[in-house]
């Protein structure tokens, strides 16, 4: 289904709304921030949607589905064009290989095309191999049997062909590869039999494409991991070459880590490729990102801008993607509440005073720069939000419109309750 | 299949044994220490297996099948019979309800008989409810809506009813109810519902039975789990009255946690009501006792027979299971290494010199109560392990005796390579 | 030094704050809030101060000196005079003993008089003891000699005495005690210990005081602390009876830990004392309230209210205190903050549309209820907290009222740069 | 006070040792295990004792004096003399400066030499400047303000020179450099900063010198470090150049971090510089080595002689040291048992079977990987380790001297009650 332009139009901001953002605009008159700026800012800024999201949980979760999930690719990319039609914050798909191979190539880029949808960086997966027993025991690119490594490094080189064919510019690799006993894999050998892997498919990618490295710290795997940390990572990316950089999930961080200074450290170092958005309570929980941590997401933000505008690292260097799970919820509802609360902190942080914080950074004036990222944190932003989704064409509240159009009940009724992509 | 007395008695004990055993006699003689009266303790300590044990992995991690799992509950009966023969350390199974209900009482009860195998206490499964959808959302016992409650109270008195036929005398329950959204849950109401249902399956169980419920922090949950630690489980406990405890799953709890504290926190009140055993890194890895924090498990059990000697809590009133995923490996042989690790820890805390702890303990002495518990845990008991196994009938070498009978060859030409009961 | 109230009415709202008012009280028309209420409600609202936190940091972690910090009680009293007259959110401060045993009660009475101040639960100190020997040994209440815990008993009775004078309802008592190598402490021993002296405490308490069992999982011992967790607190109050109850200091908790279920868990008894405000992101840091983790604050205040409205326990048996250490900046600037923190915090939480949240809450509907609680989360609330404070005859702006007054500087010049109470 | 031969020879040890020595020889045959080489190594393998770990406790924590403890640095050279001659577990000490600055070189050069006492890597301290303000609030080489910066690198010159006169081949950088307040500190700026004063400093260093930088995730500040772990140390390090190093101190971790990883990943690129060994349950809380986790000691020495073996990096390339508090119990002691459990651990990692290890590696066999491990680690490996130290001259059982000789008694004697060097 599509919303019609009528339609969006019916959602469009009361008077409430300019009051309110004219009252924002008084307060920030002295600190010279010029809104329209602000207001396109907050509209360039698109967050990819991964093709796994669509669908209710995992199977390794308990679930309930919703019911009208996509059935294929196509019914997939239709779902990311209603979430763009309604909030204008996502205008490209995330693929995951092998679950979403499209079967018509031009069909699927002519419908993508259609819904203004981009390819991109593509998804392999490391956690499944063909027989499930190899990859299991001892992982995919850095296992100790050079076959099942050559078995792995091809899904990737496959995953490659497949993007190339699509328009996208990128592969995400994350490994599930690890072990449960200590005594079970040999560190460094396998950390080796990863970096020849890696070099591979690094060489395999067209020159116009970057490898974005995952790491993660436990799951699958209980004892070990083999890119467990962004040291890991980085270490791997500078060994590969320039294109290969880090991507940081925010769910898979060691308890108590400081993720807004990892990701400082990596712009220091040109290395950040991009995000995974979630937020997590106790390990890679995959919740709604900002749903528990809305402070640390904010700060985030902070050094994101802050090493944007110190020429660190240009902003377009970077990928942003969602990556939730969804499991008992209605995913598109979900994920209307993620894109909004990552709009949020960004815009709070584009409102900082960062001229006066350096002054207190200067200083070590700890207190005062305390207080100018409440200032800002404190702020209710919603107005400015909805204001660059209005001007995009999007609705003003796009929770209560999409409620109010009924879309999940004509999507059950078009696709059926029991419908599902049974992979994830 | 079964091990024959022949095959059993063909792995005795060689002379090296015997003069290891004779060199640990001497070590401790001037601890006054009773080694008969060890190995007779060592050969009571029998823990039970679960029913759910001894098949591959969960369907949430990744498995590979090693092939000849048990395909019913005889079967794994059988299996546990198999370990029984060689470690004599295990002489009951406890029952997951809905997964390993008996189709024939009688059948299943002679055949226990015969292996000389008992039924522990029954689980519950609170995780799936018929329609999955209910569960999921809310929870089961502390479901905001009565009827889903009464399904899983209902549910609780059928594994009750079970059990009474199959001669257990306890209920454990575990219940995964909880939230993933900050606001999703009302702690308070959900608290009082699970409360209120807890008692109703609480009058319903026999006189003679107990009642012993489990804590988890986090999992399957992700914000919030209604009895996440053991001071709520504990309230509930005495609320429901004399035959209700608490039962440790040493794989559920937060990050440092002082689990052999809590030990000796639950004997204080005589409150413990048992332990799931298993080991973990990083979560709930339900990895092999002892295979990570070897030294914990040490610990532990210096406190349960210091709680058992002082009269704190007798050593009767606990009951002792292993509960581990075994996700990709053979689950015997995992199995039979958590039982001798298991047993190891005891032996150790059996050799602690107490009453000279005791002395330093009444000085603060901290340096030499800390050597005190090193020399009984730096010591190879194993010759002791293997002793008190071998008199009772069981294999000088267990898992050498697995290996040599080809136990698991003949278990996978015997039920097939793919046999699995496909449950969990 | 005070300030007048000309100065303070200098410090009075613009046009600004009144319309962001309106516009406030616009948003919430539709939710039939009392605006009048929630205004009384933070006005209400009073937090005590630490006698112990004016001065800078502690000696166990680098300073530096502001300058001008307190000398004596009297001085205290006056800092906190000072935040009062700009804030109106304190009106109470809670004393520690034996750092600040008054030398003429007459006077300091009259002085707290004369600034409106009460005295809050006053607090004992178990970490320090004559020699310094024995209790870094084993501990204070719980040492396994009966004369060490005679001479603790006899401070905590002495404290009562001191607090009686004051005015004070109230024990707040914190044991440093614990062990820092396994098997130093017998742990069932030293909690039979604690238990009978917090006994023989509790009952040398007048009959309308309460005592306030605080807990910590760690440090200043890195093993074992005698009261790590609010099981091991609430099952000492318990015992002692009902008005002995649960104290929770924000930062005394193992990471992950779900502090607002904790709340939620106490509340359900009547079990909960009271708090110790601050922050933390690694241990136990002492920040400011509010600064790392805003949104975990705003979730404990929702249980409080909802607490309050069920009639689980009233808002008014609940005691408040700010308990950070400050340790480089000017103390009276990070409690203006931490005052504000809380504030914002709780107003956020009174705004919360408790009916609707209700309703998804019976049906689970997490994306709903998270909804709400983001609805008002998000809100700028500044406006509702500074007209609560101005009508109250406190400053617009209190931080801009210290720094214009130069408060700082006038202390200094009265009180000196070295100044300082060396004690902690 | 020096112990004298005769008195060292009267602890040989018995006739009990010399057969359990046997009985481990014989159970290792078949490994095909060099015995003498293996007690070769236990001698050889020697561990730097810092200057300041003699005295009791650090001033953060509780203390209780033991009495005896040195008076200035010819003493501390003297009681590690004394650890030397019984354990022959330590050639050399690790100088912090500005703490234990010579008065007279020659003198404490030729006292070294008499003890056979070498100087090993020195120490400078970054936590405190001479005025205090500066360092606390935004740190020591990675200070916004050049001055402090320079001072900073003036003082880590100074320790250099210092260095070079006693023979130290190396500087341990540990800064405490960090911040307390979100946006207090400029993250890249302060990396920036400190890249540039490490590298004078490296350049500063004489050619036949390396730099190991420390690493530690907080503490003493509590929002952020500025090289908080192995990934920041490793990427300045590399910046550097080949001479610097990643310093390990096992107490510098995250919750659940795998350590033994971490030090393989350092051998992978031959850029581990040492470790400080100690143990912890919490946080940094600076037990004594294998005192909570002995068989996490285990699996790092694992890594490490598995390094050595493949040739990733040499066993003489990394340096040794003790780093752990001592805040109860009499220093000497703790040292004693940290030698001990340092020395166990290593040798139960070289009795691994490294070959089978190997092939059940190759083919991801956990449970057996597991169990060649554990046959290692339950070995009773102190007949081997006091062989050693026999052989080489010390004590068979080194408490049980230091008992006997009544060491602490003569100094206190000698030095007085309550003598201590008060700087830590």
């Amino acid at each position: 289904m599509r919303i019609t332009k009528d339609q969006l139009a019916s959602f469009s901001p009361n008077n409430f709304h300019f009051r309110s953002l004219e009252l924002l605009r008084e307060r920030f008159s002295n600190q010279h921030i010029d809104f329209e700026k602000v207001i396109r800012k907050i509209q360039e800024f698109q967050i990819a949607i991964p093709s796994a999201a669509l669908g209710n949980g995992r199977a390794s979760k308990k679930k309930s589905r919703t019911g009208g999930e996509p059935r294929d690719l196509s019914e997939k990319l239709e779902d990311i064009g209603l979430l763009q039609q309604l909030t204008c914050k996502t205008n490209s798909v995330s693929i995951y290989i092998p679950y979403d191979i499209p079967e018509d190539f031009g069909q699927v880029k002519d419908l993508a095309n259609e819904l203004n949808l981009e390819f991109d960086t593509m998804n392999s997966t490391s956690s499944q191999d063909q027989n499930q027993k190899e990859y299991a025991k001892l992982g995919s690119l850095g296992n100790p049997k050079k076959a099942i490594r050559d078995e792995a490094i091809a899904h990737n080189e496959e995953v490659i062909n497949i993007g190339k064919k699509l328009g996208s510019k990128g592969l995400t690799v994350w490994m599930a590869d690890g072990s449960n006993y200590p005594g079970q894999s040999k560190f460094r050998s396998t950390l080796g039999w990863t970096e020849e892997s890696l070099r591979e498919i690094y060489e395999y990618m067209p020159s116009d494409w970057d490898l974005m490295l995952e790491y993660k710290p436990y799951e699958p795997n209980c004892y070990h991991t083999v890119v467990p940390d962004w040291g890991t990572s980085s270490m791997l990316a500078k060994r590969l070459g320039e294109r290969a950089k880090v991507l940081v999930d925010l769910g898979h961080h060691l308890p108590k880590t400081n993720i807004e200074q990892i990701v400082a450290t990596l712009m220091y170092q040109n290395l950040l490729a991009g995000f995974h958005f979630n937020d997590s309570k106790y390990g890679d929980d995959e919740l709604n990102a900002g749903s528990i941590k809305p402070y640390q997401l904010f700060l985030i933000f902070c050094e994101l801008i802050s090493g944007d505008e110190d020429g660190a690292q240009t902003w377009d260097s970077i990928s942003w993607m969602i990556d939730a799970s969804y499991n008992t919820q209605d995913p598109l509802v979900d994920l209307i509440q993620a894109l909004e609360s990552i709009s949020i902190a960004y815009t709070k942080a584009l409102l900082v005073d960062r001229k006066k914080l350096q002054e207190f950074q200067q200083n070590g004036e700890g207190s005062q720069a305390q207080e100018i990222l409440q200032m800002a944190y404190l702020t209710d932003v919603r107005p400015l939000v909805c204001e660059a989704r209005v001007r995009a064409g999007g609705a003003a509240e796009p929770l209560e419109a999409y409620r109010i159009l009924m879309i999940r009940n004509k999507l059950v009724h078009e696709r059926g309750r029991k419908s599902h992509n049974s992979i994830f």
